[in-house]
């Protein structure tokens, strides 16, 4: 099961620059014992970003496994009031919102409705690749599709494999058709990173059955992000469907 | 000599969505033989674009050699008013600017003053790129400097040839930091090509030399234009000089 919960934030003047900030105060909040698993994760079952919707600051944090649900959503969906240790501030929750998608739903999805050739993603917050130890900071279809299926096949406990053929076939039979895209600095502790925002729409050529397969992995990459740092607030991502003709 | 008529044209309701048919009525107004000439050209000593300065419509008009000067510009620079051919619509010209700038200046420039690290370039027509039989809608700076180099040979009368070491030196040591780009339909008779305008800022690393030789091509290509379709009005770019701290 995925899950996203979502903490509407009693504050108007923070942004996602507090995001690794969240991630602190979201460690605090769990299981000790939990909590250091996580970091020692490298692919972790978990991400949270800080978005801006309808004027409203919204914490989402989201889960990929039930391990992660029980330990993460579960006592974060309990919290009233979020505190930031360096200003000491107390930040009230003001609204809980719960969704969850079985994985089972995806995979109906993929079998049985059928599949536009366009598909759009919105990019919600910094977002970046790391290539033979380089940053990448623009929408490389090569690289977004091997992070979620790396992610992807994570999660469904096939170890951290990615099919390569199926790779190559998704980047050879798609191309970025339309973006409107800037950079944007993302601070963490010590440093900044340079990632990514905005809209890309994707075109998939080829046999439907890639289009349904790129949908079903921006579908997940809702819930786990996409690129690096997704635990700190980097790589949120929605997959933006259109409405049939 | 390279040289930059811009024509104010007294009309709001134009944008650069009317380039195609500015490049019809230039060569409406030119010698037809050195129109001809011009038709079977592989790269144009001239480019044109239509953009918005201060709220005016300036019809920009470059040429690369004293010929396409004397055979473009010169008569260009007597028009009082352009025709739209389909519509029928007169539009007045209010407004004549000329500058000039020899090849000599950019050269000395690059022997004698130090660049920064930083340049900036605003893409202000829609750009593209096409390779292998492809359009490309994203700026590649291979693709960029391959451009220039190209364009900037072929009007040194070095024939069309570029050294490819040296686009393999400055591929290899520059970088994009920054942009904030989206694409945007550039109107052809027949069809839309879609194309890329906003800024981009390259960090250019290694020699203070290959800086120097990119800050040189972005000024030539303040004249050449950038990519396809420079002389219908697509890839108008411009160097935008950091002041000195």
């Amino acid at each position: 099961m995925y899950a996203q919960l979502k903490l509407e934030l009693e504050a108007d003047d923070i942004d996602y620059k507090k995001s690794s900030n969240l991630q602190g105060i979201l460690m605090e909040n769990i299981d000790t014992e939990y909590a250091g698993i996580l970091h020692g994760n490298q692919l972790n079952p978990y991400s949270q970003c800080l978005i801006r919707e309808n004027g409203k600051n919204i914490w989402c944090i989201k889960t990929l496994t039930e391990e992660a649900y029980e330990q993460i959503i579960q006592p974060m969906s309990e919290v009233k009031s979020v505190v930031f240790k360096k200003s000491g501030r107390d930040v009230g929750v003001t609204k809980w919102q719960m969704d969850r998608c079985e994985e089972r739903e995806l995979l109906d999805e993929f079998y049985d409705t059928s599949c536009p050739k366009y598909l759009d993603i919105q990019f919600m917050s910094p977002t970046a690749f790391k290539q033979d130890g380089r940053y990448v900071i623009y929408p490389d279809l090569r690289l977004i599709y091997g992070s979620l299926m790396r992610k992807y096949s994570a999660v469904s406990g096939e170890l951290d494999m990615i099919d390569e053929d199926l790779l190559n076939q998704l980047t050879d039979h798609s191309s970025i058709t339309r973006y409107r895209l800037q950079t944007i600095l993302f601070p963490m502790e010590k440093t900044n990173i340079t990632g990514f925002v905005g809209n890309i729409s994707i075109r998939v050529h080829g046999p439907e059955t890639l289009a349904r397969y790129v949908r079903l992995l921006l579908r997940f990459g809702e819930f786990s992000g996409v690129g690096i740092k997704t635990g700190m607030g980097m790589g949120a991502m929605r997959y933006n469907r259109r409405e049939p003709k």
